[in-house]
């Protein structure tokens, strides 16, 4: 197994678990010189924050605990595509980096939506790999809002 | 003085105790039935933490005030024009109409950059006014970064 896949399992482990607690399943992973330094589910419920996306819960613990708040080099890892607000935030904290699983159509701001990476008012771009366990991470989340959804 | 202008100067005056402090002087209050339920500048330094842009520091605030997520009727007023990251914040937070000071042409993203509150995977559009004490507002940021500018 590669190592971007033991990583992306770590991230698919944070979102199921974010699932068991009624979290939109959407995990991260942060890893420095090869090792995850923070790990984190959706927890915008929990929080009561719409901003706490697993993406930013992350960057905000790495942060934390490099005492720093760029985050040069560190690699994130995530079940799904960044929205409009994490691609932001991925950029300001300067990540090396970017492994996403599925795409999000939707509310994804990488390869859709506003693409913010190839903006001119994007003003650091990480490196972007997609597509690691893409079909485990969308099931998931088929998962979680199939039962809400009227039949 | 209209009460906009007064919440606008409430905002500038946590802009200029942003820039006392060594922070980029950007200020915001969030407002809720007429009040100013929560008020803050950037933090990003003093949180080390990149996500702490004065807007996100209010949503996060006003929700943990209220005790819910989504703060549909309230109103934010900030002295710069939101970035990438605060535009998608605004709208998961139903912000109901924002207000901002000086257009942002290099990061800014509402009436530059990615104009996300006119795509298709912006999914709240807040009503957005502009302009309101924008002299003042771009004064302070042209004061701060002077000083640090090579001559």
């Amino acid at each position: 197994m590669a190592k971007s896949d033991g990583f992306m399992a770590e991230a698919l482990r944070e979102a199921r678990s974010a699932a068991e607690r009624g979290e939109i399943p959407v995990g991260a992973v942060l890893v420095v010189d090869g090792a995850v330094i923070a790990r984190s589910g959706n927890r915008t419920r929990a929080d009561n924050d719409v901003t706490a996306h697993a993406e930013i819960a992350v960057i905000r613990e790495g942060a934390r605990l490099l005492g720093q708040e760029r985050l040069s080099g560190a690699d994130l890892y995530v079940t799904l595509e960044p929205c409009t607000m994490c691609a932001g935030a991925i950029s300001f904290a300067r990540i090396r980096r970017l492994y996403y699983g599925a795409e999000d159509p939707k509310g994804g701001a990488v390869d859709n939506g506003v693409r913010f990476f190839r903006q001119p008012t994007c003003h650091h771009v990480p490196e972007v790999y997609s597509g690691l366990a893409e079909t485990e991470a969308a099931r998931l989340l088929t998962d979680f809002f199939r039962p809400r959804r009227p039949t």
